[in-house]
């Protein structure tokens, strides 16, 4: 399929390598959450500003059996409560992990243009898109996933503000944290529902995609052609300003740029037709593709499986 | 010195628990930074779309050499960008960081308020509080670093902002980027300097200190009593009534929790005049507050020493 | 031109419609900047604490001579500073104009993907989309636009964070206004620049506008079929019914919405096919378009002259 | 009372200008909602694109109808939807309201702060400040609206976030507005009724209020005395040094000022001591703090009078 940057045609490449793209971002995002679970899951008994005063000699003792029967750490140390970046920690992780289902909801909902119709959301056999437009396939999971993430981008202010606190505890933290951290889980955990809906149903259009490359008539192949034009002996910086002339010339009369490869001389002395066509062929131009996508398979699949998950 | 929470006495603590406290949360926004090192700390040679396409069969071991070159690891895999969750977990980072920085400042800025007046940060002998007012002692690296912590947080949201990306790349992360980075790797510089220089010239005032503590009359101090009275055999729920009853007393009338004690009937048959001032000596019920240190210290020294830093 | 709502084509409108929203919506941002005018425009003199105690029995004339010579108003009152919640109203002010012209900007990114290729941001002739990709016409001012929009938005946090005052004034506003005032104002200067420039050289490609709305062979029209065939005594339930089928039919047999109609005998009895072309046309059915537009520039026009601006 | 600035003692002022200026800081708010009513309180009948397609040439009419009844105005112009400047808007003049009163809310927390004791929040004769600890008396109305505050203001960046739309409408606003608009709504009514609870029932500690002022044994009223003396023919800069060398010595010998100033010679010829201690009574330098006060009041007045409301 075409690879787009500032939204233009840039070069192909494969839906695979944009779904190994977001496994790995999202692989970061698990990663991150385990990070910081040593900072983030920790109780304490430290009575009224830390010090465990109340609590008799063998404070640290009995903190200690209480904290594993919840089945989490001690806090190395508090005061009246655990301090609060590591749970701003936490709200910025779920920030990011939202955001990066944001950018995988937003691609969708491009792709589903019906300008491009690439990829799809699952759409109901029953649904319908509009009562007087029932043509329309609006692709309103993903919509709602991406406007999901920008109340939890927002909640990351909240979070950093609490930080700061006044001594050894104040109650701006707790009045504030009823609602960011349940409202955080709850919305992260439906957006997460969400993107897998979307992901286990998403229909592609093979077709669409084949069909969308030729929309710049093989120009978008012009640095597979320079490359090869420089590699048959014509210096790097000559094939560049034939290809580039040669593209302009195609762009300008709106034919097909194989025709102003064959047209031309030059061209011509250095490949023959056959060859012109395998170069134009974007399939043959997608470098280490599958090579970085089956290492992206191997790397994720050992981690699940360090973590005890199978494949 | 006097614990504070909701602002008010709470129970004692010492400065050197408040300091525990802070190195463990700066502790943690340094593995933080540690933690980030492999998802940040990576660089890309993979062409317009990220199928390194142009760079021929052997691209992946280029990219390698290069980035070994770069010292810094390779990206698993990428577009034309590395992908902003990478940037905006570093942006993250630093705000958590500066609003620890901001949390240690203020707390100097309520303890330098001449009606506690506890610690200060340092004040040049030439400096003038201010030109009408001589006797002002104005907290301004403290205020100067709050102020700025601000900023720092507010970059997160335009870092993540930045996640969502059009398809392989657009433009909008890199006019954006080119002021939240050098912006917040300048401000964090400078915020950590000037805490190191409040922290290394900080003066305190140990006898205000004691002084401050005697403002409830001993009254802090009746968590004490209550477990006291009930070590001594009176029930703990009648314990806490009963001691709850006298700080009231002492409170209403304004005078010393000890005399309210050792005035009552019940108290003089469980303990003696030389038991209660032990017992509201505040040294006495700072319960494993030095333990606490001791832990911190050792655990932030080991640390250190991992990273191959001297004591 | 298409409407699109979902990013799915929905009904006709018009490029001009577009502009005239946008119009109203940039006539609201310069409302609001004069609306809080005077709150923002003001200055005082009020020494220490607001009391203006060492100014003598005349402060409040001396204020309002010092403040009509500077062409501003003076404060109705204040302490040693003006109250930070007008200047956080200004810069939520300039982060809601930064974010319409992020509107503005993303849609003309979206106009401008070759799949769609309806409105183009001004392109120099020597200016090059890419060295190895010639073909391409990056959007790159609108996606700076939108980079730095994102700024702007982030700003608003710190500003707010700001209102917040210690008693008669604290130094945390002042270091950090001091970067998020001429900031905004730099970077609100240079989007208004950047999006002025893609406006006067804006590019429409009228053919392809037309040529995407064939996109859906007529079924964007199924509202007016509907219409019309109620108007014509066919009760308006049994309009919707029927029409939804035909365009269901017309999209699965990928065949014209018009020749779905045409061969339908119910809608045979109440249409010609003249009728059905008139009906089928886009340009019949643009509603009040016009008057809209009319009345947007009507009332436009009178405001630019009430703020002594000529047309 | 103390006037503050850096959290120490600068001039005395009173709370009748605290309030003062919280008056005008609510009446701004109050403005601002005003202010943005006729861009907010509106509402459209325009079919999925704006053009009103489907409603027949009385569209306008229609649409003007319905809004009479609804008791908004018609939108001027829109798309599918209102344009969410609009909304931004809102949100923005919320979270500043929101912040205004945490600054009032935060003043009094520090203000009830047992050093400084000044005034105090409500607190039911029945309340515990805590069960082991029946002395304090915590600030928990103020705590909770502080940080509920912080929430208000982490709402704004998704609602400025929602401004950029997708052509004439996409559905990540409401799904993100679902929560943003009614958590603010029910979020800012709460912080109100509770701000005007604890404004309500307020306790004020006059005799404390001047007990601080000894606080720096008179030489907060240096500014006084040098201005004094500049008046009885010493020059200004001649007057600024005495005083300031006065004023130290004072600080450093911890005696008062009213003694350093009786005891110097220079003082002596320019100033009797029935004149130094006039000088030194806080009361008279108040400058035009009543004026002040009077003036805000009768404005309050007159806009609430001219909002129909009672005194």
């Amino acid at each position: 399929m075409m690879g787009r940057t500032h939204g233009q045609h840039a070069l192909p490449t494969t839906l695979g390598f944009k779904f190994a793209v977001w496994t790995r971002e999202v692989s970061r995002s698990i990663q991150r959450l385990r990070d910081c679970r040593e900072r983030l899951l920790v109780g304490k008994m430290s009575g009224a500003v830390g010090t465990q005063a109340g609590l008799g000699p063998k404070a640290l003792k009995i903190q200690h059996l209480v904290m594993k029967k919840l089945g989490i750490e001690a806090s190395d140390i508090s005061t009246q409560i655990n301090q609060r970046d590591r749970y701003a920690e936490f709200t910025c992780i779920i920030a990011i992990a939202a955001s990066t289902v944001d950018n995988m909801a937003s691609e969708i909902r491009e792709l589903q243009r019906p300008e491009i119709g690439e990829a799809f959301e699952p759409f109901g056999r029953k649904q319908v898109g509009s009562s007087t437009m029932p043509h329309k396939r609006n692709p309103i999971i993903c919509e709602r996933i991406c406007g999901l993430a920008k109340i939890l981008r927002s909640l990351v202010s909240a979070a950093l503000e609490n930080i700061p606190t006044w001594h050894e505890r104040d109650l701006t933290q707790s009045s504030c944290e009823r609602f960011v951290i349940p409202e955080e889980c709850i919305l992260i955990d439906y957006i997460l529902v969400l993107i897998t809906r979307v992901m286990e149903g998403l229909e592609v259009d093979e077709e669409r995609m084949l069909h969308n490359m030729e929309l710049t008539q093989g120009r978008m192949m012009s640095e597979a052609v320079m490359l090869s034009l420089g590699n048959r002996g014509m210096g790097r910086q000559k094939a560049h300003e034939l290809v580039r002339e040669l593209a302009i010339k195609s762009h300008t009369e709106q034919r097909p740029f194989k025709i102003a490869l064959l047209e031309n001389y030059v061209v011509q002395k250095l490949l023959n037709k056959k060859e012109i066509e395998e170069i134009l062929n974007p399939r043959n131009y997608l470098g280490t593709t599958l090579q970085q996508i089956e290492q992206v398979v191997k790397k994720t699949r050992n981690e699940r499986r360090d973590r005890g998950l199978s494949d």
